[in-house]
């Protein structure tokens, strides 16, 4: 908070007048609860006067919350948008040792206060002659919290270990892989001639932020308990919900109709509801069908590995092209990550397609040729020519296209990784579900949530 | 911050390491960049040296993250209980006028950092002498964030706004209502003699933390894109996720083998997919059926009322039960609440049956009977006696069982609110699917993300 942010204050401001509001404290209470001069909370909620971090400390001290609660956070981008040129990601660069031999070179690409990315271009410098995951001459780490993307560019190495099981799998150009937190992995070249370098694009998710600060107060054994396995299956949702509502088995019967030792049958998952079963649990626990169907993954050994070769490819749109996508690595059970390699085709702002989603958006210019980034913030357009190792990342909601450079040069190649942050699908109902004026006040409380005058 | 707190800064101490993790910084390269002196970050990261506020400005600084993102939150529960007398709730006493006239006493009941629970009782200062929603003497409130449970004692009129529509209902002991955030209301009495108060426990879900501050960066229009309305149902979700994929409606035919023309109307939401054709979208988009299912929503006017008379009644355990327990006003949008009355029919520590779930839960003590809580934490187990009035916040997954404190008098009655923090399924289904020792560094973090000797 030392570099002045007024876009900060105000959102700071906003955050302790709705702290005020969700504790009932009106401006009197506040500064009384606060010690602040008569008079002096409404200028603090307006903005006109900044929150510091002694009154925050305060407001932490007396009210029952954290300080990070009263906290926004920063704005970085210019227009939606922050772009990070090769050249910054090489003057970030950095090589890292393992056992004393120089083992990758790091470099930042870009990322943003607003997303959870934290995107790095690697370079392999250790060479292999084999594809032996018990060669010495790998260096495993120790795996890590992020999820993680990888995009291989050259002959590389690519090597896991879950549980006490390690593969290698010799990658190509293209190929690419999705991976689980903390499963320990390597990478190495297979020729000290070619580039082997991968773009690791990892990203927290919902796993970082709030999740992770309740649970370490809560501990291991409450994160062990409340942790839903693949192999627990819808059962281990309905024991959840029943559980959660304290409802027996004999109630959840008269509730559905259904006999106690059918249910006894579901609810230690022997069988499967069917399609009608699970509406007349959903309906008997006050819940939506979706709560009782656990995530798919494809996962295996914590990875899932997209060769280029078989990938899905298709234009878009289908009738007159402006990309050729690629779908890379990914997983149902991180349905909020797309991964695509795009193929630039347009030739002018007139024959491209617009692209938007709900989710952050992360690129690097692959290959040789620059393109032309267009989008929208905020009623306007932008553009920005990118070269090759040129990354940027671009808000939520962005309408984005591309465009190459020159008509006639070959297609660009960009490497597009989109994830969600913390606005998942229960916010973006709970969204839908406000009356009017209800998601302004959500974004920027500007009242006391009552009116002095009684109407 | 100013309070000392083991505890904090050892938390503190691990998001530290986790950053630097996150952002690939060894010791050495963090110590750089914060410029602090060498060797000085391991003293930091272990807890040994605290993490103050100057070093996390600067990180927040020179590290493309958010002075949030470095800080846990405090635990002020003790054995993971905060237990709140009825004495301290009365000394939290204030009455707020509106319009020149006391209208509401708000007393605090038991708050904890560790959750978003506002729980506070309140007492019905204006009398009204009809059930009319525009009588003058309804003084109504402008809406608040937070989702409201309500529980009714005496004669106490209930008014809600939903759009234009203003609506009147007369409320009994033991009805209760669960609304949706900004919906203006109002409560009055009904009469002058008898004791007519609600408990109003507003929480704020997964609304309030990393998705407010998210949304608060994006702004209105970007959240307005974001939303998912009731009718937008199962095709809004089919298009969400057709845009993050970039996938045309001709390749999606290609992976499912349905027609685009079918297709199309399934985008459209003219039909609703087959339980086939939904197995056939997720898979073809490599999400799961879940994803593709909007949740129900019994709401009418924003709220669900809940009268006492026709609610859910059922003995738990079914043969010789502890407890008697009512279901109270709650709704499949937020199927993580769980609101029950409880009678206390256990009168020994031997007979009674223990309760836990993944949700937070806040009792209060309804009646005029007090009640022994039992409780287990961390191994051992705790017991207090609460008195009426007395309320408690208690953490997830800690079992907690009551007995009467008195075997000849009536049951004890308490009031339960169960709720789920950040913890929701997604992250609960991650925690699963971490290999050993992922939750302990997921919970800690205790070390860099790779050794220094390689292996």
């Amino acid at each position: 908070m030392s570099v002045p942010d007024p876009a900060f204050d105000r959102r700071a401001a906003a955050l302790l007048r709705a702290a005020a509001n969700d504790l009932k404290r009106d401006d009197t209470t506040a500064e009384a609860d606060l010690g602040l001069a008569p008079g002096t909370f409404a200028g603090l909620t307006s903005g006109e006067q900044p929150v510091d971090l002694a009154l925050l400390g305060r407001a932490a001290e007396v009210w029952p919350l954290n300080e990070r609660d009263l906290l926004p956070g920063h704005d970085d981008t210019s227009r939606r948008v922050r772009i990070m040129r090769a050249k910054e990601s090489e003057a970030s660069s950095r090589v890292l040792a393992r056992g004393g031999d120089d083992y990758y070179e790091y470099r930042d690409t870009a990322m943003s206060r607003v997303a959870s990315y934290r995107p790095e271009w690697i370079r392999m410098l250790q060479p292999v002659d084999d594809n032996d995951a018990d060669n010495p001459a790998v260096r495993w780490n120790r795996g890590h919290l992020l999820y993680q993307f990888t995009y291989f560019v050259g002959p590389v190495n690519y090597y896991y270990r879950w549980q006490d099981r390690s593969v290698c799998v010799p990658m190509e150009t293209g190929d690419s892989v999705w991976g689980l937190p903390f499963a320990p992995h390597s990478f190495t070249a297979r020729s000290t001639d070619e580039p082997a370098y991968i773009l690791a694009l990892t990203y927290g998710g919902d796993l970082v932020g709030d999740a992770q600060r309740e649970l370490a107060i809560l501990g291991n054994a409450a994160a062990h308990q409340a942790k839903l396995t693949p192999e627990g299956g819808p059962a281990a949702l309905l024991r959840s919900f029943l559980q959660a509502r304290a409802v027996t088995v004999e109630e959840l019967a008269r509730r559905t109709g259904l006999s106690a030792e059918h249910l006894a049958v579901l609810v230690d998952g022997d069988r499967q509801p069917t399609g009608t079963e699970r509406a007349q649990l959903a309906e008997a626990l006050g819940i939506s069908e979706r709560d009782l169907l656990p995530p798919s993954t494809g996962t295996d050994g914590g990875v899932v590995v997209q060769r280029s070769a078989t990938a899905h490819r298709w234009h878009y749109p289908a009738d007159s092209p402006a990309y050729r996508f690629t779908q890379l690595a990914g997983d149902a059970s991180h349905p909020h990550t797309t991964a695509l390699e795009t193929e630039v085709l347009a030739r002018s702002a007139e024959d491209t397609a617009w692209l938007s989603t709900y989710q952050h958006s992360y690129l690097y210019v692959l290959g040789d040729q620059p393109v032309r980034l267009l989008w929208e913030a905020d009623g306007e357009r932008h553009e920005e020519e990118l070269q090759p190792g040129d990354s940027a990342y671009l808000m939520p909601e962005v309408p984005l296209s591309f465009v190459r450079t020159d008509p006639e040069a070959p297609p660009a190649q960009v490497l597009l990784l989109r994830i969600a942050g913390a606005v998942l699908p229960e916010v973006r109902h709970a969204l839908g579900a406000m009356p009017e004026g209800g998601i302004e006040r959500y974004v920027n409380e500007d009242r006391l949530w009552y009116s002095k005058e009684g109407n």
